[in-house]
């Protein structure tokens, strides 16, 4: 597998280049910039006291994550939903993807009636923006935490924070199982899976999608493979970025 | 496994009884209701020579799929989203899902310039809507593409249909992994999964979501055990049905 | 008059067959499948104790409908509302004459400060929707009343229940008014009214129309005779139903 | 009957004052402020050569009605559909009414394929907006009509128009049937009935409702009765505005 | 400068005939119709206890104002907001204005926890339609004070009321500078400039634009003698206006 | 004046630090990060070939904007105006300012007919956003000129652009008038004023408000001398950037 070379030299099971910026604005509670190679994502996380009513008296928190694209995040410009009047199917499919990942790792309990609002505003796309949203989104949420905790809203954000989340994509691409595609390869794949996962190495969500060629089990498993490596390379890159500052 | 007894009364890998009624209704070129247990849907499809404007003179057709919930298929009324004035996310992320689905079994040459919707309406709901739409859905689609030979605006169905495709959903409830889930034990699911087969027993969609517990490489492949017998038997279901008039 | 034969063979003053099936799904407090000829429409009522806020303390209960088609209960697809983002002006219309029609039996004081909402699908549209949702939604609406009556929230269905409601179209075809118009009549009809009647024989709604030829005085006088032929003949089938279970 | 003294002092089969202003506005190519009573609406035709794109192609001509209320002309301030983003389901109701009597004098042929847009907006409101919308938007439409005839977009405004529409309301109030109810009538009728009527005597619309308590062929014939009386009145306002300029 | 005689026959420095009709409609605590010269609008203020939630326990009150143009104030017929679902950019832009204006010229805490709803709503436009009314507005809320003086809820409208405000456009055609724009003078502007000005000389509003040809210093300063010369006679009108009933 | 120091240290007629960084993303024909103190704002210029519909034909081009502010821009987070299905007014009128100060420099004939359509993106704010928003769009607007020039769309960059435009905000804090205010002194301003100028020092936009106290013309001058000094500065620093790369 290995002497295949992708088309920016990376090998089969490489990830692009990661990068974590911390406290990347003054205002949120946590906020990172994440690029994965051209991608770039800005995760901001609001922290308020209070949940929503439908939550209000169970002692229980909440997260979620709205996620967007800035217009020209892309080649070609694409219309703001704003603008539009409404929300388009991909956003609410992503920001619930978002949400479940951050809240696969949260302690209700813990965090008590407090809600985090995620927000993820891709400013450049080049594929594997969800992955790189959730993965940033874990770094901004831990920051949040920790000023909960400063600020005397939270007992503790270690006992929020149940797990490490990161989550990457995998493909196969021409009939190679690949980890991490860029826009190019993405829009080429034949089976494209997005794979979030615990620092404990298990799965909090697995959305595989094969429009263009099912795919059996072994290919599975070998995409899982390569996820698992991944996520393990990603929560490393967020570890280290946690233990600065 | 095999000791447990679920609510129901069924085991653990067994599905709920299923029936598919095709022609339900009169107008649309392919109509049908599928009942699994107590959920129940109503799938049409509309077949329309053309395509949308960016699909043109591409040689290619496209299949889109829309899912609704009728207000009262729920135990409690959930607003109408025509009143709300908006697509709910869930709604966007069902719609979505179904139409890769049905993409995913249709060879878009041989379908040529031209479109199905497919409308998936939910009158009760009882779990698994969106599985029993792909389902329900793949049947009203093969009538549609028979209707359309018949009327000469396909050369072939057999040819526009690559393989069959069905799709169930699985869980892990109280630790224990099992098929085909009603409302009551999907509330419970610690993991919740569904899987898109095809006939030639691989994978379309694998959607597998952990918010309230993480699932390991083992789980996952009992749940996806289940999943493919489920959706063997979902599959017979279809061959019945589509082999009566 | 009555030499004239209209297509589906049946007599000027002829109803088409009417079918009223109770209990069609489970949740809701009232769940009604009406078949006019091939016209299925899916009536649920629910019950919800309290009122909208400007009703409170009132003393006063509430009753509401939505009238909805699925996009392909017609011959030609129709757009889904909620996709459009806005409800449209006929749904709006027929909305509100099923509400008034339903208000106009009920006796608000005897309901209390409890809400009902009328849910009116139409599964398949062949003329004459809004009238049979009417005479389906009354008998829903019976149901939830007697629901409500067994479960403590209202003294006595009976009460609450002036009388009872159907509704029936009469029209003008090439100069012979009719009786009961599907879809090929309705759309050539001179004078199309809808006429919805108590089983004491007074009105509730009289909406007559006549964009293709006004219509005088003795020609009003012989449509409304005709619909209260129908109307007396649907009040029967009202009324067998409601003897059942 | 006649002993009967209303709060304005009118007998009950007696109009409110009527004035009709035409050239209300420069603009439109009719424009008319029409005043019945407290209640006073603003008419404006815009003419447009040319028919939506369903129409085209079929030498037939179209016409449309916007019917709107300003926020302040009521008792209390109305929120503005504008900014709630949708229009209500009175204001289609009423709008789709205004349209089709107007449809229902015009000779769509001898139209042509233009276009006449009528838009009602309510300066005041006391009752009887809709019907005196009808009876001021058709002395718009012939001014129209005159100005696309002298402009040479029609042949022949008479041609185009077959007869006059005027509307009036009519209802039961405390028992009593009365012409032309005013806003505290109108919201205490047992039975409320709109009649638009052509100058030949015959019916364009008739909508008689009665959430409050039904109504019997005698009552209606007196209702119709009255409402006939009532529009042969507004017929002569009218002929009377038109007959000027 | 004195010899350019403009298309309708004034001076550059000559306002349009003003007239303001207080009380032009019954219901609004406030309601009048200001016409300068062709341009026609008809603002009406709500006066209504309390404020909106977020200014609540404020001791402040607090003043809206809402701009609209009916469908055909135009020479084109312009589509309503209420139908498009959406309130435009240049809607909010200058319903903001005349919000702004309003409020620089009212002491909120002599208003106390009250709110005034201005509606401005265009019947013909021909330019100047945003400081005609804020002009027209100004009357309007001095007869809502008044009235809520009279009725209690104040303590007093002068108090309330800290200076007049006018406003009036100016703009730079072919070179020259000019007051009070008609729309064909408008549309030709190199600079186009809204001034809202006190009583006592000073301003509230200048919004100076120049998308065809940027202006100096000097000509500012002629655009604003012109400006204040003309609300200096707008703020005669006013008071002349006020003077009456 | 100058013995007066603002909270951030700054002489009242001294900007805050300005950074302009071209080429901030790769997809833009033009992308630009402005930050003027705290305030950051990403600005990217779309060129497209081809002009809206109603420009067709016309030889000429066209220029729009839009502005958003990401949710946690701010202090408090915003609801996004995509979820709430509406852009607000304060948005709207902000995107209307930005692009009548790019129109004011754009010779539209040079541009041919060809669109640029300009976003403004607020990751941070910190008062000033509208004027930072034109200062760096007008730089991605040479940026993409650039480029439309290399690639052949326009003859001549140079000539697309008849002037230079910057904008910077001023405002009266505690009777001194301000230059450059920062959220802090903007929300305490007596009156505000954003002034767009151009290279040759004539002006494209004023826009004056003065809700908390009206301003006299002595003010006004000193507020214009504070803005023509501040956009000289900010004019040098966009011809730095610019002389770069």
């Amino acid at each position: 597998m290995e002497s295949i070379v992708r088309a920016d030299g990376r090998a089969v099971d490489e990830l692009r280049p990661v990068t974590i910026t911390r406290h990347f604005t003054d205002a949120p509670e946590g906020s990172v910039l994440i690029t994965c190679g051209n991608t770039r994502v800005m995760c901001t996380a609001t922290f308020t006291p209070g949940v929503p009513r439908w939550r209000q008296d169970s002692g229980l928190g909440w997260v979620t994550a709205e996620y967007a694209m800035l217009p020209r995040a892309t080649a070609e410009r694409t219309d703001r939903e704003s603008v539009k009047g409404k929300v388009g199917g991909r956003t609410h499919e992503i920001s619930r993807l978002i949400g479940r990942c951050l809240r696969g790792v949260v302690d209700m309990r813990a965090l008590g009636e407090n809600q985090v609002q995620m927000d993820c505003d891709v400013l450049q796309a080049d594929g594997g923006t969800r992955t790189a949203s959730v993965t940033g989104a874990y770094v901004a949420l831990v920051d949040a935490m920790r000023w909960a905790e400063a600020h005397g809203h939270i007992e503790s954000a270690d006992k929020v924070l149940k797990d490490v989340v990161s989550a990457v994509s995998v493909g196969v691409i021409d009939g190679t199982p690949m980890l991490d595609l860029p826009y190019p390869e993405d829009s080429r794949a034949m089976t494209d899976m997005n794979v979030a996962m615990t620092g404990s190495g298990t799965f909090i969500e697995i959305q595989g999608t094969a429009e263009h060629r099912p795919f059996n089990r072994a290919e599975l498993n070998t995409l899982l493979d390569l996820a698992e490596k991944g996520n393990r390379e990603l929560q490393a890159a967020q570890r280290a970025a946690l233990a600065e500052g």
